[in-house]
């Protein structure tokens, strides 16, 4: 299999350190299995034949640099880095390695495996088109309640104006970078930081491919969908 | 195959005479099949095992009340009920066939057919305890945001006060009854009119199996779950 070679203007960083105690205790989250592949070698390979891609940066764990280097050698020219403690030091030492002439960069959830390449290049264009800062949703299709401590209704959320955040996620690089240098407390959310500056945030429609595998139900849904 | 037989001391409600536009076009939603049966088969066998259960009434198309008693007649002994034009109509015409001996009403959608017996038993449990509203619910597992009809960000809304709303709901009969009595706007959620009338609504957790199967995609994830 020869490796996938990236062109395009867009850097994506793919924060993948995370211990994911949701599927259950071992290994970071971004390698686990799904149809015999580790989540982050899916996510990877869909990213890679996005046409926009220029540059794709893992951040993973301190001790598993090689071993991801490794994996991935095979499936596209990625750059890999040691992640930080946290997601947000993640996607910070990514960031730091992206190349600088490339001026949209996206960040992506390894979990997000599936998120595929029509919506990468959905986001990236929508960068490329002026906005400053894109992010990729859905509708949420529940009734939505707001509870108290104990569990009691407080009152229902009008769900017509919400939707579900998904990755990949994406900035004019200036954006990204002034974000994070400004963000104080912890974040798992990189339009939240971009949002915090007061720059406006657009969305396009997500993908439910584009689904988080985090629960062991993710697992046999994400498994379906590979397979239909 | 032998009917089961209920004995318990709740009634549950199952709205089934939508069309269902989101699993494309054709017949009603509750007769969509999945793994070769009609969702409807399949959220009536589940409710029909759960020992709470006393009475199953299902509010069918008006044309399709024959063709649905054929059908459930070999799973159980089910109440069927010509539904209204909404479903709040189909809910208020399975109530008024409900036994009136039994004190505990269930309102469940037949689109969350996989609904397992345990969670049934659950909000039933909870309403015996003397909760007169009871909905199961799940954390939810996305980012959400706020948006303005642009499409653009508003904000980001603290999920961990938030819940995904399943079915089956529960209530006291009689505040069921004042609940659909006082409505005066369509509703497709029979907690939140149980709100408007001041009624305190208690959540359980709610169950991923119990997932509202309207999306082509949800046919897909509900087959894996059926399998795994």
């Amino acid at each position: 299999m020869t490796a996938q070679t990236l062109r395009g203007d867009v850097a994506v960083l793919v924060p993948a350190a995370g211990a994911g105690v949701r599927l259950g205790p071992g290994g970071p989250k971004a390698l686990r299995e799904l149809a015999g592949e580790p989540l982050l070698v899916h996510a990877v390979r869909r990213l890679s034949v996005a046409p926009s891609v220029g540059q794709i940066v893992v951040a993973a764990p301190a001790g598993d640099v090689e071993a991801v280097c490794g994996l991935l050698a095979p499936v596209a020219g990625v750059t890999v880095v040691a992640g930080g403690s946290s997601r947000q030091a993640s996607v910070a030492a990514a960031l730091a390695a992206a190349d600088p002439g490339l001026g949209i960069v996206l960040v992506h959830d390894a979990a997000r495996a599936l998120a595929p390449p029509e919506l990468v290049e959905r986001v990236a264009a929508a960068v490329r088109s002026g906005l400053p800062a894109v992010i990729p949703v859905l509708a949420v299709v529940d009734t939505i309640k707001q509870v108290d401590d104990a569990g009691r209704v407080v009152g229902t959320v009008d769900r017509a104006v919400l939707r579900a955040v998904q990755t990949p996620q994406g900035f004019r690089r200036d954006v990204l970078t002034a974000a994070h240098a400004a963000a104080v407390d912890e974040h798992t959310d990189d339009a939240g930081l971009a949002e915090k500056l007061g720059v406006p945030v657009h969305t396009v429609e997500g993908d439910e491919a584009a689904l988080k595998i985090t629960r062991p139900l993710d697992l046999t849904i994400a498994a379906a969908i590979l397979r239909s």
